[in-house]
């Protein structure tokens, strides 16, 4: 694999993400979707805060409020048994059940004209509101359609994790256009233009009692409304993708069909991206699959970080026979590698 | 409660469906979808069949074959350590998760002049089909709009259970319309109307990570497309209603609103029925709620059989001031009970 990384490391980290509020500090910059504007790249980035913890012994929560959707912070005490405080994303019920996110992320804007050199905005450009994202949003994937950004992501509060749908001309205004998949679901993004006369999406949902977090397809007439829907692809137990996969950047058209880089985790909860491609005519027939990843986590701002051992693309671009692949590190600061498309079609 | 119970107790059980291959056995004629078409009332059982087992130490497990769609049987030894038989309804892996259904069901019609007694079609109305439905098709729903019955059904199989969507004119012809709902999903069905030019949908996700399985409200411009998720109502901890809820019958246009019944477990897998009213403008909105259940698991018929302390209605008939409520008993039977508005407004 000639996987390029850029030479100086990360392109955003947290020390270039200023608080929602004072009493906030940046704990990530991640999982950034991808655009380009004018003369511009645009990452939106997630960005995760957690309150500063002032006492020794307390826990503090943020989440907006349920009646009044205002953001309040919940104490707990890191000595209360009723919960268990071990992974840094979330804290636990007794029962193994989420009770609360340590973070609550929001959506941030973020701009280059080299494609590395990144400005972050001062103020957040999507922030949760209502009680389906009380807990946050995350992990934005941009599809453009003519002047059009949509924007979906996971909406998250205590009554589940589903699709938010947004949509922008200019990154500065942004219209909410509801919840298009209710939960559990994330990892959804657009086809970038309609196919037979139908617009496409790609989905993960997670179900509970039967099944696995597997990819599916929908279609829709409208970007709004969806149905259709069809299983694409599952785990590949032992392998790399075999715990959990789900789409990471929007498809790319290419001659040999739609290259849609995916997310894998395997058992450990080792995040790699990889490759699909799907049939041009039906986005639902898979003609090929990474055996092997086409990025692991190998630096070490990818092994280390908020939560390590991760590589996880919510965006790239094509550039000439290149793919420009924007990714969240260690679920902490943003990257950028370099991987030609020869590497990706050795990869099936 | 006024509730009455048909005196002669259910009106289809087991002994009145014929089996769908000489080598299977009839477990349930439950959880009918309820229509009236010209002078009768249709019931769409899920009829539930075991294949008959053969040798002692075997157990023998419908399905389709993933790759032909074949039915097939797969045969397991009953003291084989990697599976928990304990349950009547599934057969567990070690690990809890989901490993085969123990019967496979499909859609039959019964249809009677009285409403009481049925006669019960000797072949299958709908039978699984494709890979999304080789663990079965389970508990529909029928909305009636103009001339076209719309049936949302759960489609079973080993990617995990979503809602199906088929249509008819005559309940002798079916057009399947796809997956609406991705999985993890049942317990969906339309509203007889459109409200403010949109298409009304209730549905209970079951997601794994955050969340309960709790009611939603979907919108539709075409019932076949669904988008506008909102959460509806959630479950009630110590209540009847505390376990687990899901829409039941097709919403009922009433002038205090729709009166949507639903069913509730409670920790203990009691399965009771309970109403709900809507706003007429917003059916996200939740005007009133049953803080007793309107039917109980009390007649020997629903507390004993399949599984046990089961009454869960899919559909009902709103005649003069008494809702006509059929209904699923213990996974078996199907039965009936005719229940007084007043008193449902008095759950209240």
């Amino acid at each position: 694999m000639a996987v390029l990384r850029m030479a100086d490391g990360p392109v955003v980290t947290v020390g270039h993400v200023k608080p929602s509020r004072p009493d906030f500090q940046v704990v990530g910059a991640f999982n950034a979707g991808v655009a380009t504007l004018e003369d511009e790249v645009i990452l939106l980035l997630r960005v995760a805060e957690m309150p500063l913890q002032p006492e020794s012994g307390a826990v503090l929560v943020p989440m907006l409020g349920e009646n009044d959707g205002e953001l309040r912070l919940v104490r707990l005490s890191a000595d209360d048994s009723n919960y268990d405080f071990s992974d840094s994303r979330v804290i636990k019920g007794y029962d193994g059940s989420y009770a609360y996110l340590t973070s609550m992320s929001h959506l941030r804007v973020a701009r280059s004209r080299d494609g590395v050199r990144f400005v972050v905005d001062e103020q957040p450009a999507v922030f949760p509101t209502g009680e389906d994202e009380a807990w946050g949003i995350e992990d934005p994937r941009i599809t453009q359609m003519g002047d059009q950004y949509y924007i979906t992501y996971s909406a998250v509060s205590s009554r589940g994790v589903g699709v938010g749908l947004a949509v922008t001309r200019d990154f500065a205004a942004y219209e909410r256009l509801g919840m298009i998949l209710p939960p559990e679901n994330k990892d959804a993004m657009f086809f970038p233009e309609r196919i037979n006369g139908k617009y496409y999406m790609l989905h993960r949902p997670v179900p509970k009692s039967i099944g696995a977090p597997e990819m599916w397809v929908a279609e829709s007439p409208d970007l709004r409304h969806w149905g259709g829907h069809r299983y694409l692809m599952g785990l590949r137990p032992g392998h790399w993708d075999g715990g959990r996969i789900g789409g990471g950047a929007v498809p790319i058209k290419t001659d040999g069909g739609w290259l849609a880089l995916y997310h894998g985790a395997d058992a450990d909860s080792r995040y790699c991206m990889g490759a699909a491609l799907l049939d041009l005519a039906d986005p639902a027939r898979v003609l090929a699959r990474s055996r092997v990843p086409i990025l692991a986590p190998e630096a070490d701002y990818e092994v280390n970080g908020f939560f390590g051992k991760v590589v996880f693309s919510c965006g790239a671009i094509l550039a000439g026979d290149t793919i420009r692949m924007y990714y969240g590190a260690a679920d902490e600061v943003m990257a950028r590698a370099d991987i030609p498309l020869a590497d990706i079609w050795d990869s099936f």
